[in-house]
């Protein structure tokens, strides 16, 4: 196996996604520490790796690669065992429409960027700013919620009961709602998903208290 | 050939995206259209569809499909000619990042419903509306346009010479900007890539202004 160096913060969904990804496959990497908190995304030195300077970015011997879930369907070409999408096309669309309605629909609402910009810019105060972040998790949530309970393709996870692309972006979704205190009692087929991919080692070790760069 | 229907509205960048991705495979499919103005995608109607309430859904013998990406990745599954991604890995993780670059970091946050919420529960005024759409346009174009610029991998299009996904994602995006009156002048490799796919039929084909349902 090629040696790969995560860069990596332990706080943003993006990357917890990618360490789950690379923990159901049994993939070992270093990870090197990009503390979004001290706006090291924004520097000379990551740029080179991330143009972007979003987190994460994963390097390997074919280059660097961004976008979390560019990152996940490459490492699920590359290492397809133990596979994170389904055999079937129709599976795979229905599995990827999910992980991208937490991926487009909910997260890029609510990250630090944006909070930011609601204080700064548009001097949004912290109820106004709250309300904002439980409005967008709300809508998403709901509209999730909705999908998966109607489909008998639900089962023990997301999508049958195999571990993959859609547990893997929402367990860092509703890390982050519970991080916020949004109500998560209207949503008992996601509670129950997420009970259930919690209870794995994958999921555990890659659970952002357990980084090495996690601040008590 | 199976019939397929597309539930469509002819502003909808998503929507914008898949009718490309339609095109370029040269497949033929029926329209069903969704007025977001008038709120439709929300009516008990189209929510059987799409229970999200968001367009666009493709029906075909397989089901119901959202998400532009994922009902993209399901027709080059399902019709692989002409593909819209690389054949290499890395390659095809290269043009899922700037396909991503578009549908997470900058189209979810200048949607319509982000804008309404801005002014209706925010009540941010007309010009600090406008400055949002402007930065995340201008903070996502500039990220796309420092990746594209010092890649050796783009060429007359994202990815070679050969229109693919990141370009059914780059030109609604930029048709979205011009709208919006958002400075291009910064971003030349993106104008002339637009230019290029533009020249295109099938981009012509999935332009807003040629859908039946358009309004002058």
């Amino acid at each position: 196996m090629p040696d790969m160096k995560l860069h990596d913060y332990y706080r943003s969904s993006a990357s917890y996604r990618v360490r789950i990804a690379l923990a159901l496959k049994g993939l070992r990497y270093e990870q090197s520490f990009v503390n979004l908190r001290h706006q090291e995304q924004a520097g000379e030195g990551y740029r080179r790796v991330n143009p972007a300077g979003l987190v994460p970015t994963l390097e390997d011997d074919a280059g660097s690669h961004g976008q979390s879930l560019a990152i996940v369907e490459y490492l699920e070409e590359r290492y397809p065992e133990p596979p994170l999408l389904p055999r079937d096309a129709a599976g795979r669309a229905r599995v990827r429409a999910l992980s991208l309605a937490v991926a487009c629909d909910i997260h890029p609402l609510n990250n630090l960027r944006v909070l930011r910009y609601l204080k700064d810019q548009l001097h949004v105060d912290d109820a106004a700013r709250d309300g904002w972040y439980a409005h967008w998790i709300g809508t998403g949530l709901s509209a999730l919620e909705a999908t998966l309970a109607r489909d008998p393709l639900t089962g023990r996870h997301c999508h049958g009961d195999i571990p993959g692309l859609a547990d893997l972006c929402l367990v860092p979704q509703v890390y982050n709602a519970e991080r916020m205190q949004c109500d998560l009692e209207p949503y008992p087929v996601i509670r129950r998903l997420v009970a259930a991919a919690r209870a794995l080692p994958a999921f555990q070790a890659a659970e952002p208290a357990r980084q090495p760069d996690a601040v008590a």
